[in-house]
């Protein structure tokens, strides 16, 4: 039976631990942990994830909790706004739940950051636990603290670094996605070793058809592998004051793609069409070699990824890069790859060079 | 000339510093140190108080910023709502500001707290700077990182604990504040004393006739005394785990009377009506004497608090408190005094108690 424990530290001090699982039935033990007879519990998800596992995971916990009371939204991107957010005080407010009680989020990347929000500032910051049920959320979204809401189409635009008290991670979940859900997730599987571990990396590129098999054992040295990198960089700099940014290799183009087509597209895809045109632009200046590009290239989509929308214009796509979060000082900070499993923030990227990597890469669409 | 400056810390850190200044002269210099001619400022304010401050603030902020962008919203415990917030983060949004940008709160509570969690949540967490114009908010709300607004009536309910980089106070703005202003403000002062310094206490109620005349000289006093207290109490406690709940003595009832009220009183108004009844437990209770409870509720009129409104039942009052957020595991958690200057928190005040209460102090309405 599997299981494996990640303590996460912030600032020298236990911070939260990562528990990877095969299945739920752990989630009441590591619960009591938090006094939870003593607390109520307002259980977040959405209407999918719901029809999936609401009844296993309310069973579990139920009987170590002083009341369990359920919120339940719908599915998707355009639920995770302040709207949303405001629902959910609405319901706190109502069931009287106070400074001690406590969330938990059980569902995808939406689930865990609208939760992760509501809980950092619901009476100025009450508990929350994080229960992912997706592959990008298991090995991304949940760990680190991130928390936050998307803002007139901007994705993440309001937020706070706020950290759960628990990721509890049920990797036969991972059956469950479809396949789409599931590919998304790979995408920022490739990611982690492409910016800080070429030999994961390689591990991963080596073990791909056992990977989309979805094999137990492939799953579980996946998520654990990922969750490793994570911690380490988050660990390193909580409040992405500098290595964390790497991580956002692929999102300069990917939030403005998936913006613009009005998220149509899952994060991970756009994320993924931006990793590779970063991949692009890392070759066109000599720092990955054609071969190397052209394989990260097919990585990606050997594990579905879509390419560019036709319908997308580069320099809409370029022109819609002013508006991301990774402004400094007005002059975008951009993430290449120095080499294989080596990421860099960039800051004399001109949209000259954007331009062109859409160009090389032959995605442009004029 | 005075300056003072307090220094807070947060872990053992230095967070920020506490200038007490006569004019706003030296912001300048104070801004200059954290590099703000390469940073956007954004001005927030609401109207009254810019039509006092703005110009002279603007004069001196923008030689040394970037640019300067002004956010003025209509005045009032009326707009500390996510409605406003909302409209704050629109214009970041459309005069593009970024991570490195920061925000200046101008003006009192209102202004310092809706602010400060606009700063805390937008791009999850920009730098802001406390420029707090009222009595209430130089010694109390814009010290110690508790930002946040209303939420459906609820006070602070939504909100975060999010530090300023500086608070810049100006006493010479205490002259321009009406007398019900300046008098909800000395609510706080006199609360600091009771709470946890008896000597401070003391000497506010000996010099009550030169503070209320606002004597540069006593303001400066207050200002400065008040500012050490509540410095020392959060720097103990920065989440308001245990002895910064202090604070909130007067607070259970003094919310849900500002609820009930529609908040046509004022929060420091509200709050003084809450101290005197919890003076009035901690007598019935023995800690104090009968001639401390009327010198207590004394000095709170001598500064101009009104009575508990005759509109109001007693009864709605202590239902109401049932929604306060000092609850904790479902019982309420109640400041009274134990002795005058020492404030400790009770977990076994009933609603009889409390009932009780307006009773003796010839409040009850029926």
């Amino acid at each position: 039976m599997l299981e494996k424990r990640l303590l996460v530290q912030a600032e020298g001090k236990k911070a939260y631990d990562i528990v990877i699982e095969d299945s739920f039935s752990n989630l009441a033990e590591e619960l009591k942990k938090f006094d939870t007879d003593k607390r109520k519990i307002c259980l977040v998800t959405e209407r999918q994830v719901a029809s999936w596992y609401l009844d296993t995971v309310y069973e579990i916990v139920e009987p170590v909790c002083k009341k369990v009371d359920i919120f339940i939204f719908q599915e998707g991107e355009s639920s995770k706004n302040l709207n949303t957010v405001n629902q959910l005080y609405r319901f706190l407010i109502q069931h009287e739940f106070d400074r001690k009680d406590m969330l938990i989020a059980l569902g995808g990347g939406v689930v865990g950051d609208l939760t992760g929000f509501a809980a950092a500032t619901y009476l100025r910051g009450i508990d929350f636990v994080q229960v992912p049920t997706s592959l990008l959320s298991q090995v991304d979204s949940s760990i680190g603290g991130k928390t936050g809401v998307d803002f007139q189409s901007y994705k993440n635009m309001v937020g706070a670094f706020y950290m759960p008290k628990l990721v509890y991670i049920n990797i036969s979940t991972l059956k469950t996605l479809s396949d789409r859900e599931f590919h998304s997730g790979l995408g920022e599987v490739i990611k982690h070793g492409l910016i800080c571990d070429a030999s994961y990396y390689k591990w991963v590129r080596d073990n791909k058809e056992n990977i989309l098999a979805r094999d137990e054992n492939a799953l579980a040295l996946v998520v654990e592998g990922s969750c490793r990198i994570k911690r380490a960089v988050v660990e390193e700099d909580p409040k992405e004051q500098g290595i964390r940014a790497l991580l956002n290799f692929g999102h300069t183009f990917g939030h403005s793609i998936e913006k613009l087509m009005e998220f149509q597209l899952t994060h991970g895809e756009c994320v993924a069409i931006g990793c590779i045109l970063a991949a692009g632009m890392s070759r066109d200046r000599g720092y990955l070699t054609e071969a190397q590009y052209t394989e990260i290239k097919n990585l990606f989509q050997y594990f579905g990824f879509p390419k560019l929308p036709e319908e997308l214009d580069s320099c809409e796509v370029i022109n819609e890069t002013r508006h991301d979060k990774k402004m400094a000082y007005g002059s975008i900070r951009f993430i290449l790859l120095r080499e294989l499993g080596k990421a860099e923030i960039f800051r004399d990227v001109t949209e000259e060079e954007m331009a062109a990597a859409f160009l090389s890469s032959g995605e442009q669409h004029l």
